[in-house]
């Protein structure tokens, strides 16, 4: 089973939805437990059509029933979130999604961070989870259209080769998705922080952008 | 006349060669003038077949001659070189491509800029200039094979916005390049940045990355 923490906002329940179609089973996770069963509900009704195994509840849940988790909360939730389920988290893989945006002064930028990067704080924090920083660029609003084929690449950063292979193949369950092997977990600050300027270029373009690696 | 300070290096011969096959009139600029002459002299060799019109000499009359001003100098030149420069690059638009590489550890990486980026810094030194970070995401090897299409999008940042349209079209000049409005020049530090990225892909992949954006 695939894990969502912090499953409820926009890019963990298209993330979910999006997975879910590819056959995986899905859980949502929340701070509450009966936001995480409502949203688990929303995916099935956004998708409709086929029989998709999706389950909500609580991040505790979250966190102890997948095999696989994917970190979802909003960046000002990271750091604390992960320290309280750090014991459910051993020995699973943990995919990062998390942006650390700042909207101040009508900019929208990335914080900085001291450990380089979010993903390389979450593995500091998870000395015996295997990080994997994923899924940054992708559109959330695409992934919650069921039949929009996604255009884009998946950048994968991570110290665990093993890992980086599991989720590059997950990546590309999802139909128009390609994973990118992007190197280590230092990198996985481009990735975070490109996602700042492709908000950037969705407001000039009234779009939703992601990114596509040419040349490979 | 388009002139390319520091323009010896790959990225700035890449460029010379591609603008001038576009009908641009380029000047190479070098510390070393005889230096200068001698790229430009290479990049007609290159091309062999087209008339184009390439010349060289030193950073001081690329700087002079040139109406609008490419900056490709390694970064540990680049404050210099502007503070050098400045009065004769006044009322120019100056396109900086340089990126603050640093190859320490064995990891290549960005290091942070004051100004929060390279083309900030250009602005902050360059006040009476108009300074568009462009071109740090094209492969300086591909721009240098002269019949290889190119096949990426170039992230145009600047604070002035007819200066940006300006080199927005001078991109799209060069076979298979589009130029995409990346807002303002905040958000060049995205753009720097991504290049430590892109080189990394390029060691794990063996080839020569760049980027496209998707859903434009």
């Amino acid at each position: 089973m695939i894990s969502i923490i912090g499953g409820t906002g926009p890019e963990g329940k298209g993330l979910g939805l999006r997975l879910a179609m590819a056959g995986e089973k899905v859980f949502i996770g929340s701070r509450e437990e009966p936001k995480g069963q409502e949203v688990a509900q929303q995916i099935k009704e956004i998708e409709g059509v086929r029989n998709i195994t999706v389950e909500g509840g609580s991040n505790f849940n979250a966190a102890k029933m997948g095999d696989i988790i994917i970190i979802s909360t909003p960046y000002s939730g990271h750091k604390q979130t992960l320290m309280d389920y750090a014991s459910l988290l051993k020995d699973k893989i943990i995919i990062d999604v998390v942006v650390p945006l700042s909207f101040s002064k009508g900019k929208i930028s990335t914080l900085p961070i001291l450990e380089g990067s979010v993903a390389e704080e979450a593995q500091e924090i998870l000395k015996e989870s295997s990080v994997v920083g994923a899924f940054h660029n992708v559109s959330a609003e695409d992934l919650l259209i069921p039949n929009k084929k996604m255009d884009c690449d998946v950048i994968v950063c991570s110290n665990n080769q093993d890992s980086k292979k599991t989720v590059i193949q997950l990546t590309e369950k999802i139909l128009g998705l390609r994973g990118i092997d992007g190197g280590g977990l230092h990198n996985s600050k481009y990735v975070e922080d490109f996602t700042a300027l492709l908000i950037n270029i969705n407001k000039i373009y009234k779009t939703h952008s992601s990114i596509k690696i040419s040349g490979i």
